[in-house]
């Protein structure tokens, strides 16, 4: 038990270290042999807990998930659209892991590629955690007309989508404030003064 | 001026070789070796019109917006919402280049990747085409409140995030069903019957 709890907590350094591997050299620039170095491993030390470089960003991305929503037992709540829009917020300021979280996704939707099975998973639980969530939140509607079903794929497809836009031309695109232009939508509300 | 027709026609051709490879064995099977041989050329001469497989697949992309939005003169006919609609339709037909298009624009994040420019352009020029086709279609406003400079990013991460949800999970995502959803929400409209 005592190895065991040691070794959980070591995997749990990787993946911090490797976060901010990830923070200061991007997708590209993050090595296993970087992030070995960082965490005081050999890169053999490292393969040891994960075999390649996609099955290290995976466990990354997966553990960011979890705190993001909460992390255990609220992941219902994690989904709210004001968390939502912290979240956003936040990833406008980590441009490293929402790269990586991007690059990955791209590459996930070739044939046969190993980080596929994590992302249709993945999205096949968030787009259920986000109708539970906005279904707890406004019932069976939104305000909009949508129901939680509905509103679930297009609240992720806005999210995924914006981050591309603004990871190629961050100057050009307000993340932030894109995302709360679709939220006024969502809720059926008015989004300028002039519209009446 | 007759050797340049013949070099562009040429060109054209390699053009719809490469899609129909794209379409039949997707992004990872697409190869210049592929290409080459459904064209009737060596891969030197293939090399010779494009580089590398990516300036070859850029090139692919860029035919099919410049076809996908009437061509030439029509380019911001091109983004009206209903046109866009029969595009999403189109695309949910032809997995292959939307999945290439999906891994390109991910790998595209990465850091001096070759598609970068390609893609950062290209969003700026289609924000900017939505955002006048727009306020051809609306005027300033959208029934939903939306400015047509809110409304053009906001169009475009939907149809990207679509993508990657569907092509990830075909069965579980109906693309084109979520896209007209979302066009509900844009034009201030009612989502169903029971939204009173």
């Amino acid at each position: 038990m005592a190895a065991r709890a040691r070794g959980e907590e070591r995997r749990a350094e990787i993946l911090r270290a490797a976060l901010e591997v990830i923070a200061e050299r991007g997708y590209r620039g993050t090595t296993l042999g970087a992030v070995a170095e960082r965490v005081g491993l050999t890169q053999q030390g490292l393969l040891h807990h994960f075999p390649t470089k996609e099955a290290l960003l995976l466990a990354v991305l997966e553990d960011r998930d979890h705190w993001d929503t909460g992390g255990g037992g609220r992941r219902r709540e994690g989904w709210r659209l004001e968390l939502l829009t912290s979240l956003v917020d936040y990833n406008a300021m980590r441009p490293g892991v929402v790269q990586t979280f991007s690059a990955l996704l791209g590459e996930s939707v070739t044939e046969d590629h190993p980080a596929r099975p994590f992302f249709t998973r993945r999205y096949e639980q968030v787009r259920a955690d986000m109708a539970e969530s906005l279904r707890d939140e406004f019932g069976d509607r939104l305000p909009s007309g949508l129901t939680p079903e509905q509103a679930g794929p297009l609240l992720t497809a806005v999210m995924d989508g914006l981050q591309y836009q603004w990871l190629l031309d961050p100057d050009a695109v307000d993340m932030p404030a894109v995302f709360r232009d679709f939220l006024t939508l969502l809720r059926g509300g008015d989004a300028g003064p002039a519209a009446g």
